[in-house]
């Protein structure tokens, strides 16, 4: 039999009940035959809390300190993890970060994995130990520790399941899959049974919080096949891979983000150069422009350029705007839009697709503000109060009607 | 200038303010011009608290794991002390047991430092770097975490003073340095300027807390000075080294243990082999027993036997002996007594000392029970009752007037 990696989130190891859970999970695969590597996330919120002492202690510690102090909240889980595994009656060492062999590069709080040295991983497995990596940690070349960033323990799963050429890695979490839609909002949301990778960084990229993107891509590099499913629950979860059946659906997925302005600039003379002046000056001042669009007029004289951002920076952007960019006509700002996107794989070579979209909200009497597609995803900026309808229609008329 | 190591204990890391105070304190020693290395405790009960929940997963958790969970009560301390030295305007890095070098056999929770490699630690220095070491952990060959026992920081941070050849050790904690006696119990106890390892290490062994008994031997072993010193006060401390200039006191110390109970063997034949079968027996139980005297009778047939064990173990001693051995008449315990011990250097050949302390004893109408002396102390058996009015003689009638 193969090596499995399974890795626990803080949520799915938040107390002693959730420890006892994950461990009798591991007991599991154990059971049926697997060499297992657990990798576990810090306790519910330690990170959290550990960081919050430190900036009582100084408004901008060190990113070398927060470091040491943070991979002290997987350190402690992971060894929990292990007592509570020994209890279960399973033979089982924890090793840190460095002790695991993952090595980083020596940026502090965002590190990137530079290579794995899983030796002594591989000498605990023939011991027949399951071992518990404390995840999200690191060493760089200087011998200081290291944390991955955010969500840094999915990267360090997948990347142990590369370097160990398990057969699968598994995600556990609270949520038992990836869903076409967010199923607490939506209750026609479907899970999905299979992804690709590329759908799956797409659905990351837009906001689907179970899976980190780096560990996605990762995982796609190194072609490790994925598993997202519930700590808490028996079900099959989403499974990631290259060759996924997509279960005959093209769509796999659709998000809705509502803290998007539209900023239209009306009347610009339509010469070369105009984009730039724009579109430079917001990115001067660290303004991630979104969705950008531009339209001449009849004439072919004039032309309108429109553009979304977050909602936080849009006031920024119409300020720089009228300050610096004397151009236009008229700068109009609408903070009242929703962005939806539609993820699915080859979406733009399946026209059916993106007109059964169009003919779906055509339905709902929807209007469409905006659209921008590519191969994965087609977006559409709509007014707010009309994003739910938007998506419920989608699900109810296109998700599981279009057929590849 | 040198290098000057300073330990801080847990109870003066104990929140944010102790350890702001810490770093003041650090502080003024780099502007005295030193080059600093500072040693941490675990902050407060946090060591209790860690351990605790593991016993809460597993009665007996194996000692590997909780050594890495453990360690993480320094890691989490080393780190919090840089941030709060980097908001004092310090230059500095934390660094942890294995980064400092601290090498250790592979006995965990009581491991022995077996080597230090102090490079690292060098480097920062030079760099002009506070360096803020994680006590009680170190790294066995065999790349695991390991922790040093109960009072390891001590003992880090004398072994990293001796590495370093730093000029003194300087131990802080709540207590402001060694007294003649405890002075919360002992109002007329006297503060020691100085004490001599083997004194201080005596006194250690009969229960003075404030600095482990390893620590001091090791300091002994490589001659480096420890000053004990209290992180709430500017009053200067108790410096052990081994010329100690004693303040012309033969006497150094006065300690009371009060859980002690004597068992009196009678009418044993005076024959060999009968110490043998008592303590053989005792030990077989592993029954610590402290004083042992024996005195035979006039005729020399029938000899007594007293020694003293700790209360808490008299009962069991006293019914192994009626089961296992009937070489005595009658076995008399009596746990109403108490043990005070005389602790300073050369007291045997000042038999002026010994003398003292008999008259002081005298003075005040204690009856001594069992006498014991060693080049180093006189332990002597009293009633209970008489403790405390035999140790206020002692301090009012012998110390301070008998000189070297």
């Amino acid at each position: 039999m193969g090596i499995i990696v399974e890795k626990f989130g803080g949520s799915c190891l938040k107390d002693d009940e959730a420890l006892k859970n994950a461990a009798q999970i591991i007991r599991q695969t154990v059971e049926e035959g697997y060499d297992v590597v657990a990798v576990v996330s810090a306790q519910g919120d330690m990170t959290d809390r550990l960081i919050t002492k430190a900036r009582r202690l100084h408004k901008e510690p060190a990113k070398r300190e927060l470091d040491v102090i943070m991979s002290a909240g997987e350190q402690l889980c992971a060894s929990y993890l292990t007592v509570a595994l020994a209890a279960a009656g399973i033979d089982c060492v924890s090793l840190l970060g460095w002790q695991a062999g993952v090595r980083t590069n020596r940026l502090f709080g965002s590190a990137r994995v530079t290579d794995i040295n899983p030796a002594r991983i591989r000498r605990e497995l023939s011991k027949k130990h399951v071992v518990v990596v404390a995840g999200f940690q690191g060493i760089a070349d200087s011998m200081d520790m290291t944390t991955l960033g955010r969500g840094g323990s999915d990267t360090t799963a997948v990347a142990l399941a590369a370097a160990l050429e398990a057969d699968i890695c598994r995600i556990y979490s609270v949520i038992d899959g990836i869903y076409t839609a967010d199923p607490m909002e939506f209750p026609q949301a479907v899970k999905l049974k299979e992804v690709s990778y590329s759908v799956m960084q797409e659905l990351a990229y837009l906001g689907v919080k179970v899976l980190n993107p780096r560990a996605v891509e990762l995982a796609h590099k190194y072609a490790v096949p994925i598993e997202v499913r519930s700590a808490f629950s028996d079900a099959p979860g989403t499974v990631i891979r290259e060759e996924a059946d997509m279960e005959k659906m093209l769509i796999s997925g659709v998000t809705k983000k509502s803290d998007v302005a539209r900023i239209r600039l009306n009347g610009i003379e339509n010469r070369a150069g105009q984009a730039f002046s724009i579109f430079g000056l917001l990115a001067r001042e660290n303004i991630d422009v979104d969705m950008i669009l531009q339209a001449d007029s009849e004439d072919g004289n004039k032309a309108d350029i429109v553009f979304t951002v977050d909602e936080a920076q849009a006031d920024e952007a119409v300020n720089l705007l009228q300050k610096h960019y004397a151009g236009a006509n008229t700068i109009v700002c609408d903070k009242n839009v929703a962005k939806v996107s539609v993820v699915g794989l080859g979406m733009q070579s399946h026209h059916g697709v993106i007109k059964a979209v169009f003919e779906a909200l055509s339905e709902e009497n929807i209007n469409i503000l905006m659209i921008s597609s590519s191969e994965l995803r087609l977006s559409l900026v709509v007014d707010a109060a009309d994003a739910e309808r938007a998506i419920g229609a989608i699900h109810r008329l296109v998700i599981g009607k279009t057929e590849a």
